[in-house]
């Protein structure tokens, strides 16, 4: 069974530098070129998919459809859910990184982006952008006001056992575009990395990594593009 | 509940007059364009979907991307599936319109075309445009040989009776985007038209239809726009 993991291309708030989290920015131009090589990639390597996964959020959802189009693909079922969103980036979203560490401290800032396990300040529910009213968010117990990777991966989790580790089970090949810390957290479950070592880890913007699992889900063969 | 249904735009196929059917052709320039104008108008209604339906085909799925992303709303669950395809059009697949009348002569096209119930010649399963060996089929007893409306509304009614329609019926607004004649066959439905006069019922490409309905699925308004 082969698995690929894609990061959303490059987005508009990436370009400018700041906190994004749930807030649904769009693809840049580049993003969206971003996508298209994946796309071109993924081509090359004669994948079937069977089934695709993605979040709610349009950089992730378009960055898909890119690259499904691309592969003439864009005919298998896509399931979408806020699991896969990117982590809840509490305060500090819609702020320059640059700008937050002269006023927090570069170390501050470092400490909420790389701990596992320190939360950023909360966001408030009547913030221009809070998601609690959003009607994508049925559930509104579910909608985080900050996350750091670990609450990440628990909300991650679910998605993994009950969908996506099954269709792999049932032999079904499976891509999910998704964000850099929804993908940060099963690639820390499937590769079984420590707590510590995981932060360090960079997923790229619209850089496909192919999986291929046996059948109990062990990793085969994995391949990084570019 | 709001009903939306939307013809794809025009393909490239409409703009060479060729019998398309089951051929996933691609969306013109003016398709697309189609696409865009018709996601501004149903923006400008205001409309919150819930729930998306299309058919395996791409000509009907990037217009449904379009009209979503238009409306800010690419996050709602979609469904596709073949039973929203176009009418199989069998062995006049991949013909030129005109060049069939030559060939057949104008009555027996016309009665191809516009007769509820006769069938035009079978597909054959060797055949370049046969869908049978195409992986998105994965039930190849359930893939047509040639149909006529009456046989596509048969395998329409399912995906109404099973999940079109309980969606309404708990309330989500639904966009379909689909097909001529798989959308004829909706519309036959819904508003109880005769099998003489269904055939004579044109869906332009790209307008969308908007019906309101009463919690039996009766017709409380409609409109078409353009």
């Amino acid at each position: 069974m082969k698995l690929v993991l894609v990061r959303h291309g490059q987005s508009e708030w990436n370009l400018q530098n700041r906190f994004t989290g749930w807030v649904d920015v769009d693809l840049s131009e580049k993003g969206t070129m971003e996508a298209k090589e994946a796309g071109e990639l993924l081509k090359q390597e004669k994948i079937a998919f069977d089934q695709a996964y993605t979040s709610v959020l349009k950089r992730a959802i378009k960055t898909l459809h890119i690259i499904l189009e691309e592969m003439d693909q864009l005919w298998i079922p896509e399931y979408k859910s806020w699991r896969l969103n990117e982590r809840h980036y509490g305060g500090l979203q819609g702020l320059n990184k640059k700008e937050t560490a002269e006023q927090y401290g570069e170390e501050q800032v470092h400490i909420w982006r790389r701990s596992y396990d320190t939360l950023p300040p909360e966001l408030k529910e009547d913030h221009p952008l809070s998601q609690v009213h959003d009607r994508k968010y049925l559930y509104k117990a579910a909608v985080p006001h900050t996350e750091n990777l670990k609450v990440t991966l628990h909300r991650v989790m679910p998605i993994w056992e009950d969908r996506i580790a099954l269709d792999l089970l049932n032999g079904k090949n499976v891509i999910v575009a998704a964000h850099g810390n929804s993908l940060r957290a099963l690639t820390k479950h499937l590769e079984h990395i420590s707590d510590e070592d995981i932060m360090s880890l960079e997923i790229p913007t619209g850089c496909p990594i192919l999986y291929e699992l046996n059948d109990r889900l062990e990793i085969v063969d994995k391949k990084s593009f570019r």
